[in-house]
């Protein structure tokens, strides 16, 4: 299969273009990824400078890293930044130092049950340094001298988000956030980067859709943070929104409820999984995970929600280098953006209406409305979804509320309250 | 056993009657149905004119048939509607022609699943005409040329319908219907007209009833809307309800819920079924099925639901010439009238009361209330269900909400309360 | 194993000073058995006189005994109640009558199916006299004349409870009540009264507690309706109780509600069961049990549960002779304690808080609150609980809400808001 013949493949290849770049929740690594994702989306860049108070926090000091290694007593690069990202915590002050192998190995993490692995570690908030690498490079280091160096920066600089607002026809928001601040780091960060990416570039090529769409690509914590801290005024738009990530591995689907718990959000993804065909898990919200953790904080209480595959800590390979390239496949993102689509479906075309014709069934068969709804086989099927719309169209039903009364899909009884508006016998309140 | 030493018997021999007569949903088959009914209840016969305006629909011209056959190239009957009025497909036009098997085919309809079975089919709505054969007799049919007849007329008449109504202590009324349109089929059309009147003979001879209780002998559909057209403002006063059908087979019973889900007739029916004895199966609303589709759309949306056996398609023999005599049984029916009439108890009953002496238990001992409850065995429960009353009777409970937090019967807790006020210290609110 | 070197030894050595006691609803019995509890506690005595008119009941005579025996034809005593004083049912008339066996028989009841155990009967409100006898005492009896003696009277004097008041910074109360009616008798009477004095005892040798105590030692059911006919203004105060009773034998934990079903007294009880490591039941009110009865009906409604281990009627041994010091153990006395200790936290620290930095999560590094909680193996889990305590801080739920939607302790999580409240992130509302 050629994998950038189809949209899951154009996807992966994003990723791939990606996987390289030295990411952090500062520095060019964020930047040279948003200029990536520009050639697709006119993404808007923002610069926010280091020590912008934001709510409880401050804007850190932007981290740059351009080289870090370790030589032993010959020289030789025993660990070696250039060939992975990982190797260095992120946020490592600048060293070059020598020691002995004692000293060095406060300074060493390594994963002893899956040696081959490197694991993935930051310290944002304490000025410290550290090297990070398999339990096996760990293991063959003797005891003797070691060079040490890293190369970087912790200067005052800037945080750096990308935003993208497609307007709809309501200032009303739908709210898409993923985090950026990962390096080579494949379901936890590029596949939320990517998915996101398609889905605007998506809507974009659509005609204007009744909500707004602000699509935010930003350094997870800190980055929801600064831009909650610099957009209060406007959060209260968002009416539904979902943080996006961990969608490209093979895992089934689980969706996190929003703090709220019975917004629409939280209906329509899990009126999406339910009808999906596939197995598929709900949790219910927990003030831990990714953004939705500050989007969710009870000074907002945002419905906003996490639609995934395998949730963040669930499998092994989360947060160390094993969650690469082999990781996630083309089909499983393009199952995640299907799904993605599908929540967009019901939130663009979810309304409220009234039966106009209440007292009594109204004659379809008049109307023409058995022959319009079209093959035999189907239409014992549509004429019961139309009877479902007429029957709950009180006021106080929704077309997604009626989708889960009746156990039918949203689409068939979206299709229902199609046809019976273009006959007359219903209205939008 | 002698079938109408029992009033399951007397039931039985009541469909028997009616069993061969042609109904449908307007036309001479309907008149005698009712005609038979005047002489076991005081039914006034409605007749609604052709043409007459109700809701979205119109009364349809009046169907009556007086004879239909099929001959082959010998002159034989091969299809004669003397022998079951299921041959001829209900609101069929006149015709009598000549044609070849090819062109005949067209109009004939069987159940290949079922070759002894001749199929129920009806076509209100659409100009047409047709036969209902049994497979075994489509298939011996040779490519010769045949003589259609069928003897109808579709003429400017009435739809005609039965009504009853005894007056009770209050004007809010208790609505039992049925269907009384199909021709030679028991379980569905016969049995709930047996019942029906039956139980409306059962409460003429009692005393005054606490609820005027109405009873419908309807076409399905297009009768509910006339009632409903005809008697709009009346409607209001239906404060319970239930639609009777399918009460003579050998399947457990079945409640539909009405619209609303938890009204008390939904509530009445699924207390009386929990402590039947019995196995059964409670079903949510759906807006299809008999009349309650009618009387539960959303500009009535009254407390309607269904009791029955076997529910309407769940049985092979639905809508077919096996619907016949052999498929219900009188002992069925005395079953399910008896269930009716649990249900009536409790409507009739149920009431809630204020304990008189609400603080702390009164001393039930020195009111002779252990005593008047009597016999030892029971003496415990019958102590516990005046407990229950006392406990629970603060004008927040009905005597049917503490039969269900009780866990214990209607009966046992009316006895209780009815012991309890007899003593002046329970009052119905 | 020294059984008084434990809190469950003290108890249990309390249970088996007063089991030797011929207490009832009145009489000498009560007042010995409050007079022992006023070593541990300062109850106060009150006492009732006869007559006195308690809501729908009359306080009753006051009855003693003295003695009480069944001669046979040699003068031998074959029933005595210096063994054991269930064999006389309480509240018996003063009887002295020789009769044959056929008479004496209607006087005399056992335990067929526990031919070694003597129940425990009472004649309370019907005039009457009796023994209990084992099964194998009533076999051994032949035919020949007895002479029965009960030295008993039946006279005005007073009914006679314990009460004691810790007061604390709030006039709300919590009620702990035990009944005290009941002659040898363990499980069901002298562990509750164990129980109730030593908790009492604890609460008093602790600092001013939020809310006032009231601990009621008093007779059952005439009893709980004296105390509340005698204290209906004040009843009002109660904001949480619980009934004690059989908390000595060794089934597992039973709560069941009050009559609220969701009072704040059976969430936090159940919160505690939920999280004792145990198995354990929770059943919902019912009116039938202890004094929860009483303090349950209608026009009281108070909120007051009751937990336990087997509940009443559910073990064999209830109301016989077998109910005695084998039948309870320290340890299980002991356990009984600790989960009313662990009820009294929650009532004592459950409160209602508000996020003072309800926007976004605060940075709870800089405040040093990682390392204030401390541990690394338990730090993930502090984290946790302080960012739901966060979360939730909106002024809708408690720190019980938030522990039951948590999945944690109600401890782990007040211990959470204490570190939050003393860094200045949280309020009390």
């Amino acid at each position: 299969m050629d994998k950038t013949s189809t949209v899951g493949g154009t996807m992966y290849a994003l990723m791939a273009e990606l996987y390289p770049i030295c990411r952090s929740i500062t520095g060019e690594g964020v930047r040279e990824t948003l200029h990536i994702l520009q050639r697709l989306i006119p993404l808007e860049i923002h610069e926010v400078p280091t020590g912008t108070p934001v709510f409880d926090w401050t804007v850190p000091k932007e981290w740059n890293i351009s080289d870090a290694y370790i030589l032993d007593g010959q020289g030789k690069r025993v660990v070696d930044f250039q060939k992975s990202n990982l190797h260095v915590i992120s946020y490592s002050q600048p060293v070059r130092q020598k020691m002995r192998l004692a000293e060095l190995r406060k300074h060493l993490f390594s994963l002893p049950e899956h040696p081959e692995w490197i694991p993935y570690r930051t310290t944002y908030y304490n000025e410290d340094w550290g090297f990070c690498v398999s339990h096996r490079q760990l293991e063959a280091l003797r005891d003797e001298e070691y060079e040490v160096s890293i190369d970087s920066s912790l200067t005052d600089g800037h945080l750096t988000y990308g935003e993208y607002l497609i307007e709809g026809q309501s200032q009303d928001e739908v709210l898409i956030s993923c985090h950026i601040c990962h390096p080579s780091l494949c379901n936890d960060n590029l596949s939320g980067i990517a998915l996101a990416t398609h889905l605007a570039a998506w809507l974009k090529s659509q005609g204007k859709p009744r909500y707004s769409y602000r699509f935010l690509f930003i350094p997870g914590t800190i980055g929801s943070i600064t831009w909650l801290a610099l957009n209060e005024a406007q959060a209260g738009r968002i009416r539904h929104g979902l943080v996006v990530t961990c969608v490209g591995d093979s895992g089934q689907f689980t969706y996190k409820k929003s703090r709220r718990g019975d917004a629409e959000i939280d209906r329509a993804a899990i009126h999406v999984l339910k009808h999906s065909g596939a197995a598929w898990t709900v949790q219910e919200f927990f003030p831990y995970g990714y953004d939705e953790r500050q989007y969710c904080s009870p000074g907002f209480d945002l419905p906003v929600g996490c639609l995934m595959r395998s949730p963040h800590g669930s499998f092994p390979e989360y947060h160390t280098s094993a969650d690469n390239l082999e990781f996630v496949r083309p089909e499983y993102l393009e199952e995640s953006l299907a799904r993605y689509l599908d929540v967009v479906e019901v939130l663009e075309h979810n309304r409220t209406c009234v039966n106009l014709n209440p007292r009594c069934e109204p004659q379809l068969g008049k109307r023409g409305l058995y022959q319009a709804i079209g093959g035999d086989s189907e239409a014992a099927k549509k004429q019961l979804a139309m009877l479902w719309v007429l029957n709950l169209s009180d006021g106080r039903y929704s077309l997604l509320d009626i989708s889960d009364r009746a156990g039918m899909s949203f689409r068939e009884i979206k299709r229902a309250a199609d046809a019976l508006e273009s006959k007359g016998l219903l209205r939008v309140v």
